[in-house]
């Protein structure tokens, strides 16, 4: 673990995905990261996918290194055990990330009587605080209508919870902008960032909203293809799929020299009229570009590929299985993440998240807690006396 | 905009969408933010979508409000100038963010013999420092065989640049938290994170290499399904298709009332011996469940069925377009989108971005710059030779 965040202390009141990796990325940079359950855990405790034991690898990965406080949260005592934890004194503390709503005795206006430099970022759903997860607000974007084959008729999310984390780092990012303006100029922040913003924000910092604006059309389904560029996926003789991108002019040009279609396509360049130098026509006429170059990849195994464009510069991998990207953390090549035995999860998969900071890595990297672990010994005796710990 | 990083400067050598979100993220939280580009631009200069007019909507949205500089990086005089406009005194300066990778020039060690506290993030795509995109790295991390509809044999991949956006979050997260190290401690940071560690990274966080590992088996395709839990898509009488959610006990018991289907639900549940207050077994039995509950929606319109689950908690949308997005922005219904018409780029959606600070946002955003536009004002005279502007 590297610790430039270390002397933080961040409260997070969380559940799920977006605000637990708020608090894991800055634990993962050297904060303290404080999770509040209430007793039993929250909804997400028990979350898929399990170890053999029965134990949420989910949450096991999500709240790595973070200690646990499990409370009463319906209790005056437990409330209060709460409320003087994210706002005891100290220039690291005063923060708190949560995705509760609505709570009164967690509103800011509560909180902030009692340390008027809190740092307090509120994860939502919806823009207007309404509960959302990110399957719901991904079929809002619209993006479902625009992920898969040409032929497909019905949408199809993304597995990813893309907004999820997305909205997780917005709020950590938030977090150590309101702590810079904390040390500059003394304030506190009342910060809120929604998966459904934050899908909104995306789009149009993409100019995909701009685009659906102006044209009045939804940008339709292009399959594997990298919309605006040359990208494809083929496949080769051995049963393999390769995605393959040309996105400069160099990688276009070894494109078509690795797969000896050089003439071919200038043919077709100057028969369709057509300047495959921008990579606007070689979009617009991908279909007959990815037809000439099919044969090449399909008479080759995936070994053959591999050496033959392992050779250029053109951006390409094979389509794998999620069970070859763990193959290669179990064999010690990610630099990032390796496998551990951890009690009641088994062989696990841990990672000490994708930040590394030269000179200083340290693969070492704490595991989850068990709930309500660390009650006791963060409140103290004499605040404990609304937890279940 | 709001403003708790005004007083940063962050110089950013960038293109395409990881290294100018870190930017971008940063300068919609105040920050200065110059983006260095070589005469002509960078090769995501003209990248789809564009306006009628031909400009990038895309470039336009991911370097909103910096300032732009344009020089000859090959020449020495140009790259003297980047690196004494990276290496300038002051508290909020020192500070860059570089998708560039193997040129001395720019070196770490170059720059740090210059100024030892030098905040230095690189974003690369491999680990390694070879060049990678989104789509590369998705297909190298198994999620395309995990996405879309069961019946599929070939591989899906997100079209949202997932791994790039969230590369770019980590870039922004990196430079903050190595601020505060500065501040504390005077260190300077020499900082990368790649798109492939991110990917890596974020799939152990989630708990799915570890599945992937202890089992051996590669998570199977699930269509709209949230996994382990209780999601589904359902056509609706008009046409239309919604996604609903239920993952808390009250949203199940709600969709099971809504929808009149408690007493077949509670005899499908005796019958096969499942548990459907456990969502692991809503998971595993969702075929018939989804089945049970088909007919409700397939009788109803889209508006019956809004106003049916909005009187509950369940978690749901309609499937729309992207234009339907761009029209909520269009018509006022986004706190962090808007229209607005600018040069070259027509009717532009913009955004400020999802953070929200309250008492304190503002809905004035600065267009994207043209192309080497503040070269001159930001080199000052002296130091222009190498440039274009």
């Amino acid at each position: 673990m590297i610790r430039p965040l270390a002397g933080l202390r961040v409260v997070e009141v969380s559940s799920f995905v977006a605000a637990p990796t708020a608090g894991l990325t800055m634990r993962q940079l050297g904060a303290e990261v404080i999770r509040i359950d209430p007793v039993g855990g929250a909804a997400d405790t028990s979350r898929w996918p399990l170890s053999d034991e029965g134990r949420s690898l989910y949450w096991a990965g999500l709240n790595r290194g973070k200690l646990s406080v499990e409370l009463d949260l319906t209790s005056p005592e437990g409330q209060a055990a709460i409320v003087d934890l994210v706002c005891a004194p100290g220039d690291g503390g005063g923060i708190l990330v949560s995705n509760l709503f609505g709570k009164s005795w967690l509103s800011d206006q509560a909180l902030r009587a009692r340390r008027s430099d809190l740092i307090h970022v509120q994860v939502l759903g919806r823009s207007d605080g309404a509960p959302a997860v990110d399957y719901v607000v991904n079929a809002a974007s619209g993006l479902p209508f625009a992920t898969g084959p040409e032929q497909l008729a019905e949408p199809v999310n993304h597995v990813l919870p893309a907004w999820d984390l997305l909205c997780g780092m917005y709020a950590a990012t938030a977090v150590l902008a309101a702590l810079h303006r904390r040390r500059e100029h003394g304030a506190g922040s009342h910060v809120s960032v929604s998966l459904e913003d934050v899908a909104t924000a995306t789009l149009s910092n993409l100019g995909m909203l701009a685009e659906a604006h102006q044209t009045g059309i939804a940008r339709p389904r292009v399959g594997n293809a990298v919309y605006g560029s040359f990208g494809a996926d083929f496949a080769l003789a051995d049963g393999g799929t390769v995605m393959v991108a040309a996105i400069t002019d160099r990688q276009w040009r070894e494109l078509l020299d690795v797969t000896g279609r050089a003439d071919a396509v200038a043919a077709v360049e100057s028969a369709v009229k057509a300047d495959f130098a921008d990579e606007g026509d070689r979009f617009r006429h991908r279909e007959v570009l990815v037809t000439l170059m099919q044969p090449w990849f399909a008479e080759r195994t995936s070994e053959q590929v591999a050496a033959a464009l392992d050779a250029t510069h053109i951006l390409w991998s094979p389509f794998r299985r999620l069970t070859d990207l763990a193959d290669d953390v179990a064999q010690g090549r990610s630099p990032v993440a390796h496998v551990r035995d951890e009690p009641g999860l088994g062989a696990n998969v841990v990672t000490t998240g994708p930040v590394r900071l030269r000179g200083e890595n340290d693969p070492e990297t704490a595991p989850a807690p068990s709930l309500g672990a660390d009650t006791a010994a963060v409140l103290g005796t004499a605040t404990t006396s609304g937890g279940a710990g």
